[in-house]
C-alpha cells in the first residue's frame, strides 16, 4: 500500500539518524546525580522536537526527579487515541574501558549505531517521534488518529515520577491503547510483539559490623566482618541450582498457558547458540526442568549486581571493613505481589543475619509483572502493519525485563499496551557497546506509520 | 641513670615531632601506582636524614618495587651489632570521607598526631633514627654499639624486595640481633615486647561468567553470575562460627604453651571493654572455646576484604556482571606453611567453583608466622631499658598481624628480633584516623637510647 508518510520517512532516513545521534550525545544517565543537567538537556531536546514537528500542548513537566514530557495532537474525532510511551534516560555507561567507541560519541560500525541508549531507549523514542513527523507530513499536516505522548526520564531508576503522574492525571492521559517502544525483535527480521514482562524488586542490603575499619591481622578472629555476613545471608537466598529459598517465594507464581509454552517451543531459538553467542559462558545456569525462555520470561530470579565496601582498588589491603553492602534484585512473574515478596525477602534476610551485624534494606524499585492480552484490535492492527513491513507473521513473546509503566497503564489507566520494539538480542542493553541496528530503526518508523494509518483508516 | 643522649632527645622533642610531620605529609602509599613518586620521595627524605645525623654508607637501593634504604655506623669494635628495621610506606587512606583531618596533613589533637602512617610505621621509624641521632650527640659523635639500618618501602604490599635483598646480602646485613619497631604496647603505660606474629596469605579470587555484562532482566535465570559463584565458594570456606573448612587447614597448627596461655590470662584485658571501645560491634565473633587473645594471636583466620566488580556506585543498575572478584586473606600461626596452606586453599576453592565459571587465584603476599625466643641478652636488655623508662615490668605478647621480615631475619640471617613497639591498641592502624600518641613517640626514643646504651656498656 503506497503511503506518502512512508515515502517521506524513507527520503529523510539520514536526517532522522543524524538527529538521533545528537540525542545520544547527551549523557542523560538518570541514576547519576552529576548528570542531572544532562538529563534535563535531553528532555528539552525532545520537547523542542515535538514543537518542531507540529505536536501541541508540549510540556516539560518538573517532578521530584527528572522531567516528564507531554505532547498531544487531538484533531481526529471518531478515531482512536494512542498514548505513546518511551524514555529518554539511559543506564550508566560503566565500565568505560570496555567500550570500543566512547559511549556518548555515537559511532557507526556494520550498519549499527553504537552508543549508550542507542536502543534503550532513545533510538526507539526517536522512531515514535519520526513516525509522527512523517504522518503529519504525509497527511497534509494532520494525523490519522489522536496522539498523546508521555515520555519519562526515570525508567532506569524506577520510574517513580511517571507512576505518580499517571495516578493524578488519568483524564489527561486517557486513551484507547498505549504504544510502548522499549522491547526487541525475537530474531533479526522476525516481527515481534511483546505481551509479557517480569516485575522487579531492587534492594541494597547494608551491613555494619565494627564501628570503624579494622586491621585484619590485629582483629581477625574477633571483629565481625560484614562481607561474611552478606555472603552467609545471600548464599542462603538461592541454592546452587537457582532455586530461590525465601519461604513462600513461589506460592503465587502463575505458570504460562499450555498454548504459550507450545508457541515458545516453535520460536527460532537454540539454547546452545544463545549460550555461545549471547551469553558467552561455558554453561547456562538456572532451575533444572525449565527451558531458557521459560526461565528468563516466566520464572522469578534473584541476582547480585555489586557488593560495595571494603577495599576494591587493585592490590592488597588487610582490612576488616566496618560496612559492606550488596545490591540484590528479584525479577517477578505474574501474580507475585512486589510488596508481599519484599516483605518475605526482608523477613528472611533479617532472620539469616548473624549476631553482631546491623542490617538495613534499602529499596530502589518495586513493580509487578504484567501480561497483556493479545485479543484486541490494536494488537491485530500492529500485527498487520508489521506484516506489511517484514512480510512475515508476528511472533508473540515475553521479556524477562521490567517496564513497570506497562502495568500502570493497565491497572491505573485501563489501557492495553502494544509493546512493539525493534532491538536485537545482541544489542548489549545495560552493557558496554550498546547498539541499535540502523535498518531496524528505519523499519520501526515505517511499522509505526503503517500501524497508525491502519487504525485511522 | 643520667644519659646525655636522653637529655638531648628531651631537649629536641618538638623538632623531632616536626620532622616526623614532614615525613607524614608524603603520601607514600606503596600499593598505589599513582603514588610511586611519593614513595620514592619518602625514601629520599629518610636517606637525607641518615646522612645528616652522621650515619655512613647511606644508600637508596633501587628494587623491582620501591627502594630500600641502607645505612651503617660500625666503629664500636667488640660491641654488638644491631640491624634496625622499620618501613616508610603506608596503607591506602581510603575511605577518605571518614577522616576527621586529611590523612596526609598531620594534625595534633589530644596529645596525638593524626595521619596515615603516624604509628604504622613512620612514627616508629623516626623513633629509631632520632634515638641514633641522640646517641651520636650524647656520645661525642660516636655510638655505643655498631648500627645497621635496613628500611623498606613495601611492607604494606608484601615486602618482596627486602625479602630478596636479605637473601642476597647476608654478609652486609650480618648483625647480632634485629630491632623491629612496628608493634604496639599492650596497654597505655605498659612496656611490651612482642614475641610472636601471625603469617599471611593474601589472595584475590577472580571469577568470570558471561563474556560481557548482561541485563539481569533479559538474562536472569540463564547467565552465570560470578558474584553468586564467589558467594557460594566463600560461604563454604568458613562456617558461621569462624571455623575454617579448608581440608587439612588446621593439621599443623602449633598451640601456645601452657605458660604462655597462663601469662595471657594475667594481662589487663577485658573482652567486653575491648568489644565496646576497640571493635565497637554488638558482639565479638570467632571460634568458640578460645579467648579473644588466643583467637587473634594464635589461631588462624580467614577474612574477605572487598569484592570488586559489577555496579558499586550509588543507586541501582540491573546488571549481571561478566566478572567479579573477592580479596580473601588467611592469617597463619606457627608451623602452618604458607605454601601448603595456599595449595590446600586453591584446591578447595577450585573444587567449590560452580560449573560455567572461569576462576583464577592471584596471590598478593605469602609469609609464615613467627615466634621469637625470649631467652637471649637482647630481650633482657630491652626489658631493662623499658623498666628505666616506664618503671614497670615488661609483658610479653604476640600480635595477630604479620611482619614477614621478622621470619626472614630469623630464618635467613639467623638473627633474633626484638619487637619493641609503642603504638596503642586504638591507634586505627589501616583505618581512617590513624594516630600516634605523642608521649609514646618520645618514650620510644628514650627506650631505644637506653637499650643501646645497655648493650654497649
Amino acid at each position: 500500500m503506497a503511503s506518502p508518510a512512508v515515502s517521506f520517512a524513507k527520503d529523510n532516513q539520514q536526517r532522522f539518524l543524524g538527529e538521533l545521534k545528537d540525542l545520544l550525545r547527551i549523557p542523560s544517565v538518570s541514576t547519576a546525580p552529576e548528570h542531572r543537567d544532562d538529563v534535563r538537556r535531553a528532555a528539552d531536546f525532545v520537547a523542542d522536537e515535538f514543537r518542531r514537528i507540529g505536536m501541541e500542548n508540549v510540556e516539560v513537566i518538573p517532578t521530584q526527579g527528572h522531567p516528564l514530557i507531554y505532547a498531544d495532537w487531538l484533531h481526529a474525532p471518531g478515531k482512536p487515541t494512542v498514548l505513546c510511551y518511551a524514555h529518554y534516560d539511559v543506564q550508566p555507561a560503566e565500565p568505560l574501558n570496555e567500550w570500543i567507541s566512547p559511549p556518548f560519541e555515537p559511532t557507526e560500525r556494520n550498519d549499527n549505531v553504537y552508543a549508550r541508549g542507542a536502543v534503550d531507549d532513545k533510538g526507539q523514542l526517536w522512531m515514535e517521534i519520526k513516525a509522527v513527523e512523517a504522518l503529519m507530513q504525509g497527511h497534509g499536516g494532520r494525523l490519522p488518529l489522536n496522539v498523546k505522548f508521555i515520555i519519562e526520564g526515570e525508567e532506569e531508576v524506577g520510574g517513580e515520577s511517571i507512576a505518580a503522574y499517571v495516578r493524578t492525571e488519568k483524564t489527561k492521559l486517557k486513551a484507547d491503547f498505549a504504544l510502548v517502544c522499549d522491547t526487541e525483535l525475537f530474531a533479526p527480521n522476525l516481527p515481534t510483539l511483546c505481551v509479557g514482562l517480569r516485575g522487579l524488586v531492587y534492594t541494597e542490603i547494608e551491613a555494619q559490623g565494627a564501628k570503624t575499619d579494622l586491621h585484619s591481622g590485629m582483629y581477625g578472629g574477633a571483629a565481625p566482618n560484614p562481607f561474611f555476613a552478606l555472603i552467609e545471608i545471600i548464599s542462603k537466598l538461592k541454592d546452587a541450582k537457582g532455586k530461590i529459598l525465601i519461604p513462600g517465594f513461589y506460592s503465587k507464581v502463575k505458570a504460562p498457558t499450555k498454548a504459550e509454552l507450545a508457541a515458545w517451543k516453535k520460536l527460532p531459538f537454540k539454547e546452545e547458540h544463545y549460550r555461545k553467542t549471547e551469553v558467552g559462558s561455558k554453561v547456562l545456569t538456572g532451575e533444572p526442568g525449565y527451558s531458557v525462555l521459560y526461565r528468563t520470561w516466566a520464572r522469578p530470579t534473584l541476582e547480585v549486581h555489586g557488593m560495595p565496601g571494603g577495599f576494591i582498588a587493585s592490590g592488597a589491603k588487610t582490612v576488616i571493613p566496618a560496612r559492606a553492602s550488596a545490591k540484590v534484585s528479584m525479577r517477578l512473574v505474574p501474580n507475585q505481589d512486589p510488596d508481599d515478596i519484599l516483605k518475605r525477602y526482608t523477613k528472611f534476610v533479617k532472620k539469616l543475619t548473624p549476631k553482631g551485624i546491623d542490617l538495613k534494606i534499602k529499596v530502589y524499585s518495586k513493580g509487578p509483572a504484567c501480561v497483556v492480552s493479545t485479543d484486541n484490535r490494536f494488537i491485530k492492527a500492529a500485527t498487520e502493519a508489521l506484516h506489511d513491513v517484514f512480510k512475515k507473521d508476528t511472533v508473540f513473546i515475553r521479556s524477562g525485563g521490567s517496564i513497570p509503566i506497562v502495568t500502570d497503564f493497565q491497572d491505573v489507566l485501563k489501557l492495553p499496551s502494544v509493546m512493539m520494539g525493534f532491538g536485537l538480542p545482541d544489542d548489549n542493553l545495560h552493557a558496554p557497546n550498546e547498539k541499535f541496528h540502523i535498518p531496524n530503526f528505519y523499519r520501526g518508523i515505517e511499522s509505526i506509520i503503517r500501524f497508525f494509518e491502519k487504525l485511522g483508516a
